[in-house]
């Protein structure tokens, strides 16, 4: 990979893959148009980078240069789409088709990154590629067609492609958004009992998640972008660990040494009770697997946190 | 049902649904932008329909007037889905969630006709509703996300919905459209029968279809639309029957009496080898029955061609 071009590379997760490719000496150019991520989150690279302020899903989008890859970050929230369906179809749909063109023209590699809520309530566990399909918000159903068309441009643009479903990622610059009610469980329990504030439980808080760091995401995307036979492969990125919600307080009491005890409030409607993924194609096809356990991420998380309040 | 919007209702299988529904004295409303369709094909029932000329797809689409069924089966024509993805998507995906808010709206049941070639090339046969999709134009993924978006909004918003995926239909009126290169087989043969010239086989014509007469559909379509469960439920319109394009072309031969020697040429790359759907489903859930066998079918189109010419 000699340069990179990373759409929604101000996020939270771009912004931790703009900082890797940096660190390698990559030339690395950004395209956001900041409706959610920020430039605070690019501060420290911001003069080794390429910054673009653009919207990926308007008419006529174009940019200049070549680049080895992209990195297809560039989304509208889950949390938005049924109150926007359009605006979601928009950007998740009309964006992918920009990004597919583009890579057309210049013989670019794509990494997209989609979506494991794709696969809906678990019918077996681990949850792996075989799962069946069963998109439950607009967010979900745009986030698929992206996968459906960039597979349709390998076969008939032989654009390559490599399509990564991301687990539940946690990590520095992940923050409750109010505005969207967008309240990851980790940045959210972080705030709650750093604050000295009471954390909020869903039901008995017995329901787990498949946690994975994000800087595990990053070392999945950039082993795609390394990955030969670029062909439209699916593949999960995450941890094959089991959290439940409650371990997941327990563990941030333990670190912190905070004393925090939860609220427990109504469980909530259709919240998925067990969630685990299996990252064995990942492992076979490009060689990923996880290098932080929890308590490692959530350190480095605590870390983060404490100095940016 | 009291009353009927037909989207694409000018169209090929759309100005049959018409007829029927007039026939029962069932008040229609078709919508088409005139893109494909034609008033022609709407000629005899045009002073018993409201007919509406608007694009489907444009930002605020509305309609006034209350709608117990919205058979949606305007779409974006397969053969020009590669050559303009963009339009693809507004018509196929954004018409789609124009129809649904419609639909959320009115309080109407949405009728939505797929599209069997999600299918891609059959892992078994007959396919059937198990059978895993494999989406191979942007129009194939368009016409599949749109069954997502109907599904999300029968879950959450509460449109009763019902998703047909229709085999290879033939019937009056389908037409070769050149400047789509859009060839039906059972059209295209028929032409060239009936004007004496020289039919074409790609291969050695052994590859089949599941060729589903026009009136039949329109049956399967009116059955959804009283289907009590409305839940989304996806259900293929078939014949259960395989037929050859060699033995089309025989059968074609036997009816009109034309002798009718055909030219083969090299078979089409990814053309589908053997391809027939079955239809228990919509039985069991709907009572669909096909009721025409191929040659009843073909006999009322040979004499509709000739009529016409």
């Amino acid at each position: 990979m000699r340069n990179a071009l990373i759409t929604g590379g101000s996020g939270f997760v771009g912004s931790h893959l703009v900082g890797e490719l940096v660190k390698r000496g990559i030339p690395v150019t950004v395209v956001d148009d900041l409706s959610n991520g920020s430039i605070e989150n690019l501060q420290d690279v911001l003069h080794d980078i390429t910054f673009v302020k653009d919207d990926i899903s308007r008419s006529g989008f174009d940019l200049s240069g070549n680049f080895d890859a992209i990195f297809h970050l560039a989304t509208h929230p889950r949390s938005f789409s049924l109150a926007d369906p359009y605006r979601n179809l928009e950007v998740n749909a009309k964006g992918m088709l920009n990004v597919l063109e583009l890579a057309k023209k210049r013989g670019s590699k794509v990494i997209y990154t989609s979506n494991s809520g794709i696969y809906g309530e678990p019918k077996f566990l681990p949850v792996d590629e075989s799962h069946p399909d069963d998109p439950k918000t607009p967010y979900d159903a745009t986030k698929l067609l992206g996968e459906h068309l960039a597979r349709i441009y390998f076969r008939i643009h032989h654009v390559p492609c490599v399509i990564f479903r991301l687990a539940t990622v946690y990590g520095e610059r992940q923050k409750v958004n109010e505005k969207l009610n967008w309240r990851p469980v980790v940045a959210e329990f972080m705030r709650r009992v750093l604050n000295g504030e009471t954390p909020v439980i869903y039901g008995d808080g017995e329901q787990t998640r498949d946690l994975i760091y994000v800087k595990d995401v990053v070392k999945g995307l950039t082993l795609g972008a390394q990955m030969d036979s670029a062909d439209g492969e699916l593949m999960i990125l995450s941890t094959g660990r089991e959290t439940s919600v409650n371990q997941l307080l327990e563990t941030l009491v333990k670190i912190t040494g905070i004393e925090a005890k939860p609220r427990h409030e109504a469980p909530i409607p259709g919240d998925i009770r067990r969630m685990v993924y299996s990252f064995e194609k990942a492992k076979r096809l490009v060689g990923y697997e996880p290098s932080y356990t929890l308590e490692a991420g959530l350190k480095r998380c605590i870390k983060w946190y404490r100095c940016t309040r």
